[in-house]
Protein backbone atom coordinates (compact mmCIF):
# COMPACT_ATOMS: atom_id res chain seq x y z
CA UNK A 1 0.00 0.00 0.00
CA UNK A 2 2.50 2.66 1.10
CA UNK A 3 4.84 1.52 -1.55
CA UNK A 4 2.27 1.68 -4.30
CA UNK A 5 1.11 5.44 -3.03
CA UNK A 6 4.49 6.01 -3.44
CA UNK A 7 4.67 5.35 -7.35
CA UNK A 8 1.76 7.15 -7.55
CA UNK A 9 3.18 10.23 -5.87
CA UNK A 10 6.85 9.73 -8.30
CA UNK A 11 4.47 9.76 -11.55
CA UNK A 12 2.48 13.03 -10.54
CA UNK A 13 5.56 14.32 -10.13
CA UNK A 14 7.19 12.96 -12.83
CA UNK A 15 4.66 14.41 -14.84
CA UNK A 16 4.43 17.81 -13.03
CA UNK A 17 7.97 18.66 -13.24
CA UNK A 18 7.87 17.78 -17.56
CA UNK A 19 5.36 20.76 -17.50
CA UNK A 20 7.27 22.91 -15.54
CA UNK A 21 8.04 26.25 -16.83
CA UNK A 22 11.85 27.34 -15.44
CA UNK A 23 11.36 30.84 -18.08
CA UNK A 24 7.92 31.93 -15.13
CA UNK A 25 8.91 32.92 -11.84
CA UNK A 26 7.77 35.51 -9.38
CA UNK A 27 9.63 37.72 -6.99
CA UNK A 28 8.25 38.97 -3.88
CA UNK A 29 9.92 42.27 -2.46
CA UNK A 30 9.17 42.22 1.11
CA UNK A 31 5.75 41.15 0.78
CA UNK A 32 5.33 40.21 4.91
CA UNK A 33 1.78 38.49 5.34
CA UNK A 34 2.03 34.72 5.52
CA UNK A 35 -1.22 34.10 3.91
CA UNK A 36 -0.32 36.22 1.10
CA UNK A 37 2.95 34.21 0.71
CA UNK A 38 1.41 30.99 1.00
CA UNK A 39 -1.37 31.75 -1.43
CA UNK A 40 1.40 33.27 -4.25
CA UNK A 41 3.35 30.29 -3.99
CA UNK A 42 0.15 27.70 -3.90
CA UNK A 43 -1.08 29.97 -7.36
CA UNK A 44 3.37 29.77 -8.81
CA UNK A 45 2.93 25.73 -8.50
CA UNK A 46 -0.55 25.53 -10.13
CA UNK A 47 0.72 27.12 -13.12
CA UNK A 48 4.06 25.25 -12.87
CA UNK A 49 6.14 27.49 -11.63
CA UNK A 50 9.53 25.99 -10.59
CA UNK A 51 10.83 28.39 -8.37
CA UNK A 52 10.24 31.58 -6.27
CA UNK A 53 12.13 34.66 -5.84
CA UNK A 54 12.07 37.00 -2.74
CA UNK A 55 13.70 39.59 -0.66
CA UNK A 56 13.34 40.31 2.50
CA UNK A 57 14.96 42.16 5.26
CA UNK A 58 13.49 39.83 8.01
CA UNK A 59 14.54 36.29 7.92
CA UNK A 60 11.22 35.37 9.98
CA UNK A 61 9.67 35.59 6.48
CA UNK A 62 11.69 33.02 5.23
CA UNK A 63 10.68 30.31 7.89
CA UNK A 64 7.14 31.75 7.16
CA UNK A 65 7.56 30.91 3.25
CA UNK A 66 9.89 27.63 4.12
CA UNK A 67 6.57 26.52 6.20
CA UNK A 68 3.91 27.83 4.01
CA UNK A 69 5.33 25.60 0.67
CA UNK A 70 5.77 22.45 2.09
CA UNK A 71 2.74 20.85 0.79
CA UNK A 72 3.83 22.37 -2.68
CA UNK A 73 6.25 21.22 -5.19
CA UNK A 74 7.98 25.10 -5.42
CA UNK A 75 11.76 25.72 -5.18
CA UNK A 76 12.84 29.11 -3.16
CA UNK A 77 15.98 31.43 -3.65
CA UNK A 78 16.24 34.36 -1.70
CA UNK A 79 18.22 37.51 -2.54
CA UNK A 80 19.87 40.39 -0.71
CA UNK A 81 18.53 43.30 -2.45
CA UNK A 82 16.16 43.79 -5.64
CA UNK A 83 19.04 45.06 -7.54
CA UNK A 84 21.06 41.55 -6.80
CA UNK A 85 17.58 40.09 -7.77
CA UNK A 86 16.67 41.80 -10.79
CA UNK A 87 20.77 41.70 -11.91
CA UNK A 88 20.21 37.42 -11.55
CA UNK A 89 17.22 37.89 -13.99
CA UNK A 90 18.59 40.34 -16.38
CA UNK A 91 21.65 37.73 -17.10
CA UNK A 92 19.25 35.00 -17.66
CA UNK A 93 17.63 37.11 -20.33
CA UNK A 94 14.01 37.22 -18.49
CA UNK A 95 12.10 40.70 -19.01
CA UNK A 96 10.96 42.36 -16.25
CA UNK A 97 7.81 43.08 -14.96
CA UNK A 98 6.78 45.42 -11.77
CA UNK A 99 2.81 45.19 -11.00
CA UNK A 100 2.63 48.78 -9.64
CA UNK A 101 -0.52 51.34 -9.73
CA UNK A 102 0.58 53.70 -11.52
CA UNK A 103 -1.55 55.63 -14.94
CA UNK A 104 1.45 55.15 -17.17
CA UNK A 105 1.86 51.15 -17.03
CA UNK A 106 1.06 48.96 -19.28
CA UNK A 107 -2.46 46.82 -19.57
CA UNK A 108 -0.98 43.26 -18.01
CA UNK A 109 -2.81 41.79 -21.23
CA UNK A 110 -0.67 43.48 -23.58
CA UNK A 111 2.82 41.70 -22.54
CA UNK A 112 3.60 38.72 -24.40
CA UNK A 113 4.49 35.68 -21.34
CA UNK A 114 5.76 33.42 -24.12
CA UNK A 115 8.87 35.07 -23.38
CA UNK A 116 10.99 34.43 -20.27
CA UNK A 117 9.01 37.19 -17.48
CA UNK A 118 9.53 37.64 -14.23
CA UNK A 119 6.61 39.42 -12.31
CA UNK A 120 8.28 41.09 -9.18
CA UNK A 121 5.19 42.29 -6.52
CA UNK A 122 5.37 44.87 -3.78
CA UNK A 123 4.95 45.16 -0.54
CA UNK A 124 1.39 44.88 1.10
CA UNK A 125 1.14 48.66 2.49
CA UNK A 126 4.09 50.20 0.68
CA UNK A 127 3.94 48.57 -2.67
CA UNK A 128 7.31 48.08 -5.10
CA UNK A 129 10.11 50.09 -4.27
CA UNK A 130 11.44 52.89 -6.46
CA UNK A 131 14.13 50.99 -7.42
CA UNK A 132 12.31 47.69 -8.40
CA UNK A 133 10.14 50.63 -10.82
CA UNK A 134 13.51 52.46 -12.04
CA UNK A 135 15.01 48.91 -12.89
CA UNK A 136 12.15 46.74 -14.09
CA UNK A 137 11.55 46.80 -17.98
CA UNK A 138 8.01 47.41 -17.85
CA UNK A 139 5.28 48.37 -14.94
CA UNK A 140 2.24 46.57 -15.36
CA UNK A 141 -1.19 46.93 -14.14
CA UNK A 142 -4.45 45.36 -13.45
CA UNK A 143 -7.75 47.28 -14.67
CA UNK A 144 -9.46 48.64 -11.73
CA UNK A 145 -13.20 50.44 -12.14
CA UNK A 146 -14.25 50.13 -8.82
CA UNK A 147 -13.38 52.56 -5.46
CA UNK A 148 -10.80 50.38 -3.72
CA UNK A 149 -7.39 51.78 -4.09
CA UNK A 150 -5.58 48.59 -4.90
CA UNK A 151 -5.95 44.46 -5.20
CA UNK A 152 -4.77 42.44 -2.57
CA UNK A 153 -1.52 41.29 -3.10
CA UNK A 154 -1.76 37.30 -3.55
CA UNK A 155 -5.04 38.07 -6.03
CA UNK A 156 -2.82 41.14 -8.12
CA UNK A 157 -0.33 37.86 -8.60
CA UNK A 158 -2.77 35.22 -9.92
CA UNK A 159 -4.12 37.15 -12.54
CA UNK A 160 -1.09 37.78 -14.04
CA UNK A 161 0.38 34.83 -13.53
CA UNK A 162 -2.96 33.01 -15.09
CA UNK A 163 -2.88 35.38 -17.98
CA UNK A 164 0.31 34.00 -18.55
CA UNK A 165 -0.35 30.51 -17.98
CA UNK A 166 -3.10 31.16 -20.36
CA UNK A 167 -0.75 32.55 -23.29
CA UNK A 168 1.20 29.62 -22.96
CA UNK A 169 -1.29 27.06 -22.59
CA UNK A 170 -2.12 28.60 -26.22
CA UNK A 171 1.67 28.52 -27.77
CA UNK A 172 1.93 24.65 -26.85
CA UNK A 173 4.19 25.19 -23.68
CA UNK A 174 3.01 22.97 -21.28
CA UNK A 175 3.47 19.87 -23.71
CA UNK A 176 6.83 20.31 -24.22
CA UNK A 177 9.25 19.57 -21.17
CA UNK A 178 11.36 22.83 -20.24
CA UNK A 179 12.97 21.88 -17.16
CA UNK A 180 16.41 20.15 -17.45
CA UNK A 181 16.72 16.51 -17.05
CA UNK A 182 19.39 16.97 -14.61
CA UNK A 183 17.42 19.02 -12.41
CA UNK A 184 14.10 17.00 -12.71
CA UNK A 185 16.61 13.58 -11.17
CA UNK A 186 17.73 16.34 -8.74
CA UNK A 187 14.30 17.80 -7.65
CA UNK A 188 13.14 13.56 -7.67
CA UNK A 189 16.09 12.87 -5.40
CA UNK A 190 15.59 15.81 -3.03
CA UNK A 191 11.80 14.94 -2.77
CA UNK A 192 12.58 11.52 -1.80
CA UNK A 193 12.73 9.35 -4.58
CA UNK A 194 16.30 8.09 -5.83
CA UNK B 1 -11.22 72.26 0.40
CA UNK B 2 -13.37 69.67 2.36
CA UNK B 3 -15.97 70.97 -0.66
CA UNK B 4 -13.85 70.34 -3.80
CA UNK B 5 -12.83 66.96 -2.13
CA UNK B 6 -16.19 65.61 -1.77
CA UNK B 7 -17.03 67.03 -5.32
CA UNK B 8 -14.06 64.95 -6.91
CA UNK B 9 -15.28 61.91 -4.47
CA UNK B 10 -18.74 62.87 -6.17
CA UNK B 11 -17.46 62.66 -9.62
CA UNK B 12 -15.79 59.22 -9.18
CA UNK B 13 -18.35 57.24 -7.18
CA UNK B 14 -20.92 58.83 -10.59
CA UNK B 15 -18.42 57.57 -12.69
CA UNK B 16 -17.99 54.18 -11.08
CA UNK B 17 -21.85 53.48 -10.78
CA UNK B 18 -21.62 53.75 -14.82
CA UNK B 19 -19.61 51.21 -15.03
CA UNK B 20 -20.88 48.89 -12.59
CA UNK B 21 -22.34 45.50 -13.91
CA UNK B 22 -25.28 44.58 -11.74
CA UNK B 23 -25.95 41.48 -13.89
CA UNK B 24 -22.14 39.81 -12.57
CA UNK B 25 -22.05 38.29 -9.14
CA UNK B 26 -20.34 36.23 -6.71
CA UNK B 27 -22.02 34.43 -3.65
CA UNK B 28 -19.56 33.12 -0.62
CA UNK B 29 -20.99 29.76 1.11
CA UNK B 30 -19.42 29.73 4.23
CA UNK B 31 -16.13 31.12 3.37
CA UNK B 32 -15.11 32.02 7.18
CA UNK B 33 -11.47 34.00 6.93
CA UNK B 34 -11.85 37.51 7.01
CA UNK B 35 -8.68 37.80 4.58
CA UNK B 36 -10.14 35.96 1.78
CA UNK B 37 -13.52 37.44 2.23
CA UNK B 38 -11.98 41.05 2.12
CA UNK B 39 -9.84 40.22 -0.98
CA UNK B 40 -12.82 38.77 -2.28
CA UNK B 41 -14.86 41.95 -1.91
CA UNK B 42 -11.85 44.45 -2.91
CA UNK B 43 -11.58 42.47 -6.22
CA UNK B 44 -15.32 43.09 -6.84
CA UNK B 45 -15.09 46.18 -6.34
CA UNK B 46 -12.74 46.72 -9.15
CA UNK B 47 -14.21 44.63 -11.60
CA UNK B 48 -17.73 46.45 -11.45
CA UNK B 49 -19.65 43.97 -8.95
CA UNK B 50 -22.41 46.24 -7.33
CA UNK B 51 -23.89 43.38 -4.87
CA UNK B 52 -21.98 40.41 -3.27
CA UNK B 53 -24.11 37.47 -2.07
CA UNK B 54 -23.42 35.37 1.14
CA UNK B 55 -25.06 32.21 2.88
CA UNK B 56 -23.35 32.67 6.26
CA UNK B 57 -24.39 30.20 9.40
CA UNK B 58 -22.36 32.63 11.92
CA UNK B 59 -23.59 35.71 11.98
CA UNK B 60 -20.11 36.99 13.20
CA UNK B 61 -18.61 36.82 10.04
CA UNK B 62 -21.44 39.56 8.72
CA UNK B 63 -19.59 41.49 11.20
CA UNK B 64 -16.19 40.76 9.66
CA UNK B 65 -17.51 41.44 5.75
CA UNK B 66 -18.98 45.15 6.30
CA UNK B 67 -16.22 45.85 8.22
CA UNK B 68 -13.69 44.74 5.08
CA UNK B 69 -15.93 46.27 2.96
CA UNK B 70 -16.32 49.61 4.16
CA UNK B 71 -13.35 50.93 1.82
CA UNK B 72 -14.95 49.57 -1.49
CA UNK B 73 -18.27 50.30 -2.83
CA UNK B 74 -20.38 47.17 -2.77
CA UNK B 75 -23.10 46.54 -1.22
CA UNK B 76 -23.78 42.76 0.69
CA UNK B 77 -27.26 40.52 0.74
CA UNK B 78 -27.12 37.75 2.95
CA UNK B 79 -29.44 34.87 1.96
CA UNK B 80 -30.49 32.22 5.02
CA UNK B 81 -29.48 28.64 2.98
CA UNK B 82 -27.61 28.07 -0.55
CA UNK B 83 -30.92 26.93 -1.76
CA UNK B 84 -32.54 30.17 -0.96
CA UNK B 85 -30.07 32.30 -2.50
CA UNK B 86 -29.46 29.97 -5.94
CA UNK B 87 -33.58 30.16 -6.62
CA UNK B 88 -32.82 34.52 -6.48
CA UNK B 89 -30.76 34.13 -8.68
CA UNK B 90 -32.30 31.72 -11.03
CA UNK B 91 -35.18 34.06 -10.46
CA UNK B 92 -33.47 36.81 -12.25
CA UNK B 93 -32.41 34.53 -14.93
CA UNK B 94 -28.61 34.23 -14.14
CA UNK B 95 -26.50 31.34 -15.03
CA UNK B 96 -25.46 29.67 -11.92
CA UNK B 97 -21.20 28.68 -12.01
CA UNK B 98 -20.00 26.56 -9.10
CA UNK B 99 -15.94 26.59 -8.47
CA UNK B 100 -15.53 23.05 -8.06
CA UNK B 101 -12.72 20.48 -7.97
CA UNK B 102 -13.65 17.99 -10.16
CA UNK B 103 -12.79 16.06 -13.12
CA UNK B 104 -15.94 17.24 -14.92
CA UNK B 105 -15.74 20.69 -14.26
CA UNK B 106 -15.06 22.88 -17.38
CA UNK B 107 -12.48 24.76 -18.13
CA UNK B 108 -13.58 28.43 -16.35
CA UNK B 109 -12.32 30.00 -19.72
CA UNK B 110 -15.02 27.91 -21.19
CA UNK B 111 -18.07 30.02 -20.13
CA UNK B 112 -19.65 32.68 -21.69
CA UNK B 113 -19.45 35.57 -18.88
CA UNK B 114 -21.34 37.59 -20.80
CA UNK B 115 -24.44 36.44 -19.95
CA UNK B 116 -25.80 37.26 -16.36
CA UNK B 117 -23.92 35.33 -14.16
CA UNK B 118 -23.23 34.77 -10.28
CA UNK B 119 -20.15 32.80 -9.43
CA UNK B 120 -20.46 30.75 -5.82
CA UNK B 121 -17.32 30.12 -4.22
CA UNK B 122 -16.87 27.60 -1.24
CA UNK B 123 -15.68 27.15 2.33
CA UNK B 124 -11.60 27.15 2.59
CA UNK B 125 -11.92 23.58 3.73
CA UNK B 126 -14.40 21.73 2.39
CA UNK B 127 -15.49 23.28 -0.69
CA UNK B 128 -19.04 23.86 -2.15
CA UNK B 129 -22.10 22.32 -0.73
CA UNK B 130 -23.31 19.16 -2.54
CA UNK B 131 -26.39 21.48 -2.35
CA UNK B 132 -24.94 23.76 -4.15
CA UNK B 133 -22.51 21.87 -7.03
CA UNK B 134 -26.22 20.32 -7.72
CA UNK B 135 -28.19 22.93 -8.20
CA UNK B 136 -25.64 25.35 -10.13
CA UNK B 137 -25.88 25.18 -14.13
CA UNK B 138 -21.98 24.27 -14.15
CA UNK B 139 -19.30 23.24 -12.43
CA UNK B 140 -16.13 25.19 -13.27
CA UNK B 141 -12.58 25.08 -12.40
CA UNK B 142 -9.16 26.73 -12.89
CA UNK B 143 -6.67 24.40 -14.47
CA UNK B 144 -3.57 23.33 -12.30
CA UNK B 145 -1.01 21.36 -12.77
CA UNK B 146 0.69 21.50 -9.68
CA UNK B 147 0.99 19.29 -6.57
CA UNK B 148 -1.26 21.78 -4.97
CA UNK B 149 -4.74 20.34 -4.55
CA UNK B 150 -6.22 23.93 -4.84
CA UNK B 151 -6.22 27.22 -5.39
CA UNK B 152 -6.91 30.30 -2.28
CA UNK B 153 -10.29 30.97 -2.40
CA UNK B 154 -9.85 34.80 -3.02
CA UNK B 155 -7.47 34.12 -5.53
CA UNK B 156 -10.05 31.29 -7.77
CA UNK B 157 -12.34 34.09 -7.54
CA UNK B 158 -9.99 36.80 -8.99
CA UNK B 159 -8.93 34.22 -11.91
CA UNK B 160 -12.71 33.48 -12.87
CA UNK B 161 -13.95 37.12 -12.25
CA UNK B 162 -11.26 38.93 -14.62
CA UNK B 163 -11.97 36.55 -16.67
CA UNK B 164 -15.56 37.86 -17.03
CA UNK B 165 -14.01 41.35 -16.75
CA UNK B 166 -12.11 40.43 -19.77
CA UNK B 167 -15.05 39.40 -21.85
CA UNK B 168 -17.20 42.16 -20.46
CA UNK B 169 -14.54 44.95 -21.46
CA UNK B 170 -14.23 43.22 -24.88
CA UNK B 171 -17.76 43.57 -25.24
CA UNK B 172 -18.10 47.01 -24.44
CA UNK B 173 -20.17 46.12 -21.83
CA UNK B 174 -18.33 48.68 -19.25
CA UNK B 175 -19.32 51.68 -22.02
CA UNK B 176 -22.84 51.48 -21.67
CA UNK B 177 -24.68 52.39 -17.99
CA UNK B 178 -26.23 49.08 -16.44
CA UNK B 179 -26.98 50.09 -12.70
CA UNK B 180 -31.09 51.68 -13.52
CA UNK B 181 -30.71 55.09 -12.66
CA UNK B 182 -33.04 54.76 -9.56
CA UNK B 183 -30.37 52.59 -7.56
CA UNK B 184 -27.43 55.04 -8.88
CA UNK B 185 -29.27 57.89 -6.88
CA UNK B 186 -30.09 55.92 -4.03
CA UNK B 187 -26.49 54.46 -3.78
CA UNK B 188 -25.10 58.12 -4.26
CA UNK B 189 -27.67 59.43 -1.18
CA UNK B 190 -26.48 56.49 0.82
CA UNK B 191 -23.16 57.25 0.35
CA UNK B 192 -23.57 60.49 1.58
CA UNK B 193 -24.45 62.67 -1.35
CA UNK B 194 -28.20 63.51 -1.76
C1 LIG C 1 -1.89 46.37 -1.80
S1 LIG C 1 -0.79 46.66 -3.11
C2 LIG C 1 0.19 48.06 -2.58
C3 LIG C 1 -0.56 49.31 -2.57
C4 LIG C 1 0.34 50.52 -2.43
N1 LIG C 1 -0.41 51.52 -1.75
C5 LIG C 1 0.80 51.02 -3.80
O1 LIG C 1 0.41 52.13 -4.18
O2 LIG C 1 1.55 50.32 -4.48
C6 LIG C 1 0.42 45.41 -2.92
C7 LIG C 1 0.91 44.85 -4.22
O3 LIG C 1 -0.15 44.19 -4.88
C8 LIG C 1 0.02 44.28 -6.29
N2 LIG C 1 -1.17 44.92 -6.86
C9 LIG C 1 -2.31 45.24 -6.20
N3 LIG C 1 -3.21 45.74 -7.03
C10 LIG C 1 -2.68 45.73 -8.27
C11 LIG C 1 -3.14 46.10 -9.57
N4 LIG C 1 -4.37 46.57 -9.78
N5 LIG C 1 -2.29 45.95 -10.62
C12 LIG C 1 -1.05 45.46 -10.43
N6 LIG C 1 -0.57 45.08 -9.23
C13 LIG C 1 -1.37 45.21 -8.16
C14 LIG C 1 1.33 45.02 -6.49
O4 LIG C 1 2.36 44.06 -6.53
C15 LIG C 1 1.45 45.83 -5.22
O5 LIG C 1 2.77 46.18 -4.95
C1 LIG D 1 -9.45 25.79 -0.82
S1 LIG D 1 -10.78 25.45 -1.85
C2 LIG D 1 -11.63 24.07 -1.09
C3 LIG D 1 -10.89 22.82 -1.21
C4 LIG D 1 -11.73 21.61 -0.85
N1 LIG D 1 -10.86 20.62 -0.32
C5 LIG D 1 -12.46 21.07 -2.09
O1 LIG D 1 -12.16 19.96 -2.50
O2 LIG D 1 -13.35 21.74 -2.61
C6 LIG D 1 -11.93 26.71 -1.45
C7 LIG D 1 -12.68 27.26 -2.62
O3 LIG D 1 -11.77 27.89 -3.50
C8 LIG D 1 -12.24 27.77 -4.83
N2 LIG D 1 -11.19 27.10 -5.63
C9 LIG D 1 -9.95 26.79 -5.21
N3 LIG D 1 -9.21 26.26 -6.21
C10 LIG D 1 -10.00 26.24 -7.31
C11 LIG D 1 -9.81 25.83 -8.67
N4 LIG D 1 -8.66 25.34 -9.09
N5 LIG D 1 -10.85 25.95 -9.51
C12 LIG D 1 -12.03 26.48 -9.09
N6 LIG D 1 -12.25 26.87 -7.82
C13 LIG D 1 -11.26 26.77 -6.94
C14 LIG D 1 -13.55 27.04 -4.77
O4 LIG D 1 -14.58 27.98 -4.61
C15 LIG D 1 -13.40 26.25 -3.47
O5 LIG D 1 -14.64 25.91 -2.93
Amino acid sequence: MNQSMSMERYTRIRQLLKMRQPDLTVCLEEVTKAHNVSAVIRTCDAVGVHKVHAVWNEPENLRKCTAMGSDVWVKTQLHNTIQQAIGHFKEQGMQVLVTHLDDNACDFRDIDYTKPTVVLLGQEKTGATPDAIALADHSIIVPMVGMVQSLNVSVAAAIVMYEAQGQRQAAGMYEVQSLDEQECQLTLFKGGFP
